[in-house]
Parts: structure tokens; sequence; C-alpha cells
């Protein structure tokens, strides 16, 4: 592909835009219907790709954690077409107007939502992602420019062409998704810089993706998917559940960014609950790198995976089988612990305290911060939102799972009938 | 100033970010109020200051559009002092929770409203901006980097000191607002790499300053300011109307983003629409830039500043009493050419017709979009939110003024009672 043609989609891409910020919402959700159809009928065709990309990229020695995110399964799909119905179910954010006054002078005025326009995402080789994102995006009026990893070029191939078939026969323009079929990297460095066309780029990823959107992109980016998670077991928490917490937390899917990462244990029941977590997280292989505190505790029980912690065990993404664990004396100690080494995704405090619940919901700077469940729960799916373009950790616009409503921007409509300014 | 020093200060705001997003209500009120006092109590001092950055201002041969920007009397710092008491009255945005919601598995989530932290103000030689600033960002949570115009660092002296104070004598950290009084253009330079410290980022002024931020900021930016303002006369409008709300768009205070710079009328009325509005215009001393087919019809009257329009005058900001005039065929044309040479900020329509409202309201990409009602009105104060940081030109996070709501972010806040994910 040739950056001409990268050009030729952005601007099919801005077309398409002005017709979907008009379109019906029967004519959307008819669309995401559609989709919803053919990933089930197209099954086996998806599956036969996925299962070639899964067979090379294993071959060529992609590590456990990216294979796991990279693998299509009957019931993965099942899901995806259960979301893409979920979000056709959601009310249309487009339109809606909110906040109208009526000022002393006599003016109405208020805002309305709009669509943002043409949205350029960029992610890893999570074939789910291309579904997700193109459905989201449709739904809220915007265009979407697509360009996923390399390694799942297949995969992506049928479930693209699945969305634009489905859009079409919806009744839309199916230029509203356009598809980098192209593994060149290059190419993403010529997509960064067409800000005349695209108004928004989504990075989803690891860092490196991350940090080279953040550094070259000329348009606006919203990036996320880094999640250093942490659970503090405060002294009063219900041991039960916060076991049960931590290793739904932690084993559910080690590999994607709501999985937990370091336990954070008051030290009044350190010698008590960190045994019976330690036995629970053994039963899965789950590995802890401990402070010297909880290493101590802990290194009294046979057939335990411990390791000392070492520096870099704390503010870490395992994407994998490992926590890091840490004996601290306060509330106050964990907060200073989140604050450091958070990387402002997910954090969650488990207690039977009121006030500890409270300080640490006020107090906790993050995306999300939850008291007496798992960090798994950080999800579009899981809030309600339908799927999610992405989970972002930056503040402004969008924090969090990023679904329909934190895919629009709002205008001001202004109703005169003749005022001036005095 | 050194990078040293001006590092300190960026601390001093981190620091301070921390203490003010607990800051009750009502001491952020009082500490407001006490700023509107002051603004009046030490008038003769401001006032003095300001003469003094007025009269070097005049000397080194600054435009006048620009002179009246700087420019502080008795009228403008009442209107201050006004503002600052209406920030004082509007609710404070933080804490308030929205979007609430149990899920069916019993968690209780939504969103909380939080400052975004520390934010970084650079600005031109506006004085009033200062107060502006400082007191939506105060009342906001956030801690502010104030650097303003070298032309009024004495006037910005003494209005930082009395917001400062008065923050201090309501009971809250006057380290919460920063200014940078160094005059060094370099410091700006070091101040937008410094992305650990500073959330973000407003420039507010010209082009150029815009542009230099963009491309320099290491943490996101809202840009705004830069007007190109349009109104579009129907074929339907009430003339007397419609001239009084070019004359007050134009004339009113012609140095300002939201001053109106092109108007396009239909060619059905051009004829008789034309002269009138002119003729007023002409008591004002306004230069119109006319295409070729208004001019071929203004030539006829006497007295007019009138001159055959360029390529340049289409989708320029002429921040004085010049406006340039096109006729065209339809709404639709109107609606082309606001497309191309719009700036996103300011469009008005000029109607009697109830389609070509609605169709210009619903069809305009701006920030604002008007009915029937002067572009001078987009602003803070007009609009209700007390005053503004800036007016945003882009789509995202904030759109046209940016007041108290706008300073703010959310997180997603989570009740359980031990649930996991399935």
């Amino acid at each position: 592909m040739t950056t001409s043609e990268l050009l030729e989609k952005a601007q099919l891409a801005r077309q398409a835009a002005s017709r979907l910020a008009y379109l019906s919402t029967e004519i959307k959700d008819r669309a995401l219907k559609n989709i919803s159809g053919s990933l089930l009928a197209r099954q086996c065709e998806v599956l036969e790709a996925n299962a070639a990309d899964y067979g090379d990229a294993k071959a060529s020695g992609m590590e456990a954690s990216l294979l796991d995110r990279l693998l299509l399964n009957e019931a993965r799909l099942k899901a995806m077409a259960t979301d893409t119905l979920a979000v056709a179910a959601l009310p249309d954010p487009v339109g809606e107007v909110f906040e109208m006054r009526t000022m002393p002078n006599g003016l109405l005025l208020g805002k309305k939502r709009v669509p943002i326009g043409v949205i350029a995402a960029v992610y890893e080789a999570r074939p789910n992602v291309t579904v997700d994102i193109a459905c989201l995006c449709f739904k809220s009026g915007n265009a979407v420019i697509l360009r996923g990893g390399k390694e799942t070029v297949r995969s992506n191939h049928v479930l693209a062409d699945i969305v634009r078939q489905g859009i079409a026969e919806g009744g839309a323009p199916m230029e509203a998704v356009q598809f980098i079929e192209s593994t060149d990297r290059a190419l993403v460095g010529e997509l960064l810089k067409m800000n005349s066309l695209i108004d928004l780029v989504v990075p989803r990823g690891g860092a490196g993706l991350i940090n080279y959107v953040r550094e070259n992109a000329a348009m606006p980016v919203i990036a996320g998917g880094i999640g250093v998670c942490h659970a503090y077991v405060d002294k009063t928490a219900d041991f039960g559940k916060a076991v049960k917490i931590i290793y739904n937390a932690k084993v559910q899917r080690p590999t994607v960014c709501n999985a937990l990462d370091t336990v954070l244990v008051h030290r009044d029941i350190a010698a008590s609950f960190l045994p019976e977590m330690a036995g629970e997280l053994n039963k899965a292989g789950v590995e802890l790198r401990c402070d010297a505190e909880s290493l101590a505790i802990l290194q009294k029980y046979q057939g335990l995976k411990l390791a000392a912690a070492g520096a870099g065990d704390w503010g870490k993404e395992f994407l994998a089988l490992i926590a890091s664990v840490k004996v601290v004396a306060s509330l106050d100690e964990a907060l200073a612990h989140i604050e450091h080494y958070g990387s402002g995704h997910t954090e969650a405090i488990l207690t039977a305290d009121y006030t500890s619940a409270m300080r640490f919901l006020n107090e906790v700077d993050a995306a999300a911060v939850m008291v007496n469940a798992s960090t798994r729960f950080t999800d579009g799916g899981q809030f309600g939102l339908g799927a999610e373009v992405g989970i972002s950790t930056q503040k402004l616009h969008a924090r969090g799972p990023m679904g329909l409503k934190e895919l629009t921007a709002y205008k001001w409509i202004i109703f005169g009938s003749g005022q001036v300014r005095p």
C-alpha cells in the first residue's frame, strides 16, 4: 500500500463521516444486527483465518500473553456477536440536546451532541478490537480507520469485511469503516500526519505503541491500555471475599490491562491473610514476588511459587500469572504506594470499614476506583457501555472505558430573536 | 527567572493541587469574594500599573486592536469584580456524582467529577484573562500557572497578587496560583516540557502562540481563540434585526475573537439589504471588502469605505473595523463557504425561515451556532458560565467557552460487595 492509497482511504472516511452524522438510529442499528448475525454465520471463515494467524504467531515465538489476546474461538466470537447486539440496543448518543437554558435576555441555548468525525484506531494483535471499535464508532456516527497488529491481518481482513458488508446491507456507506490491510509500519507514521482528515487517534496496546503514537500524532490522542492495578487488603477485609476477588482479578484473564498486578496487605492481618491468599493463588500457579515482610510470612509454607520482589516489580504490568505483594502499615501507606506506582487505570480496596472505603474512593486518582470488587470489571461491557474503544488512562475528554458517549463531542446551539450584546 | 525557579513554581502548584481537590466550596467562594472586593479596593493600584503597561505598549507601536485588549479602566475592572462574584455564585462542579447505575450483578457504579490537576495558561496581553483564568481554575479545584503577555506584566503583577492574597485570606493555599513574572520567552518552552507536573496547557491568543504551544507541549493542549465568524443573511431575514445584529457583531468590540468577520448575503435580497447594512456599518467607519457582486451594488452609494475583496479576505480574522462581504445563491452555498473558511468558532444565520434555521443549526460544524443573535454572545459570561478560561475551537473535551465544568475530569467509582467477573 502506498501513501497515496492511504490518503485515499482517509479521504473516503472523511466523506463518509459527513453522511454518518445524519444517519438514522434505525439504519445504524440494522447494520449492527447484520454484523452480529454475520459474525456467527461466517464463524468458520473467521476461525480459519484466525487459526492461520495463530499458527504463524506461535511459530514465530510470540509470547503466551500475546497469543492469548490474538486467539479467537467459538465462545469469544459469540461474545463479540453479543456485544455487537448490545451496542445496537444502546441509545444513540448523536443529537442528544442537553444543558439547555434560557438566559435573561431570552436567548435559548445549550449543547447538542455530535460525532467527533474521523477516528483512527491503531492497535495490536487483538482481532475482537476490530469489531468493538468499528461498531462503537459507527453507532456514534464516526468514520473509523482501523490499523490492527500485523499478526492478525488475516483475522482482521475477514472481520472488517463482515463489518463493512453489514453496514452496506443496513443501508449505510461501507466507507465508514476503512481497514488498512498492509502491515508496513511506516504507514502508521504517515497516518499520524493526516490531521486535516483525522480528528482523533486512539492507540491501544503496549507502551511502545502508545508512546510512538503520542510522539508522532499531529491530531489529538486518547491513549490507554496500560494498567498497573493494585488491590489493597484493609485490616477489616472479609478474608473469603478478598481472596475470591484477588484470585479473580489475577487469574480470570491475566493478559489484559485490568488484571491485578500488586497486592498491598495491611500489617495487622498479613500473617493470617497472606497464607490463605497465597494458597488459593497457588492453585492457578501464580508466582508471588514478595517484599521482605510478606516473604518472611509466606516462606514458611511449602509449594508456593515465591520470589523476592526487585525494584522493577512495583509499578509493573505483569500480563501473566505473577503478582507482587507488599505489607503496608496503613491505608495512608497504601494510598502513597498507589499514587507513586499506579498507572491511573484501576485500583481496588477490600474492606469492611466504611471510612476506609470512602477515603480510598475519594483519594485515589485513577480512571476506576473500586470497593470490594474485582479490577477485571473495568470494561465497557461490564460498565454497561456495550463495548469499548479502549480504556483511557488520561484525564481529558474520556477516562476509563470509552463507549458511545465518549466518542462524541458537542456544539453549542443558540436560538435567538434578534438579541445583540449590550 | 531560571528554569529551576520555574520548576519550583510548577512543583508548588502540583502540591497545592492535591489540597485544592478537597477544599470546601465555602472556602473557595469566600476567597473569590475577597478577590472581587480587592479588585475594587485596589483599583488605583491596578489602573496605575495598567497605565504604565499601556504607555509603554503604545510607545512601542502596538497596534490598536492589541492596545484595546490590554487596556483596563474603571468599567472593565468593575466587570471583572462582577464576573468574579458570578463565579463564586456558580455551583461547585467538584464532587458531583452522575450517571450512577446498578448493574445486574449488584455493582453500583458511575462517575464522580474531579479537578484536572495543574493547568498552565499561556496568553497574550489581556490582563482580565489573569483574573478570569485564576478564579475559574481555583473554583474548579485546579492549581494554575499563569504566563501572560510581556506587555502587561505590571498589570498582571498586581492582579496576581490580588488573587493570591484573596485566596490566602479565604483560608486556602495561595500556591494554587503561580504567576510567571519573567518575560523571557524561552521559559514558555521549558514550561511546555513539564508534563509530569502540568496536566493541561491552555494557550489563549493569536495563531502564532497557539501553534507554538501545540507543537511544543508535551501535555494535552486545549486551544482556541481564533474566530473567523460568519453571518449568513437569508432571503427571509428581517432587515432591521439583521442590520442590528451585524452592526453589534462587528462594531461592539471588534478586537475579540467572537467579532464578525464575513457577511454572506442571499442574492434575492442583496440589492436591497446591502445598502441598508453598509449605511449603518459606515456610521462606525467599517471598511467593507466586497466580492464583485456586492461591490457592484454598493459602489453606487457615496461615502462608503469599500474595497474589492482579495483571496486573503475570506477566512480572515480581521480584529478591526473591517468585514468581508459576499453574495451567495443559496443556503447551501453559504454552508459550503462556512465549511471551507470557518475556524469552528461561531457562525450565525439571520432568517425568518424555520427550515433554514434548523438546517444551519444542524449542519454547521462550529463551537457555537446561532440563529438570529449576535456572534458576540459566544462568551462564558453570556452563556451563564460566569467567565471563561478560553473558547475552545477543538472538539475534544471542551468546545466553545470553557467554564468550571470544562475544567474538570471524572473518575469511575464502583461500590461492590464481593463481586467477581464470571
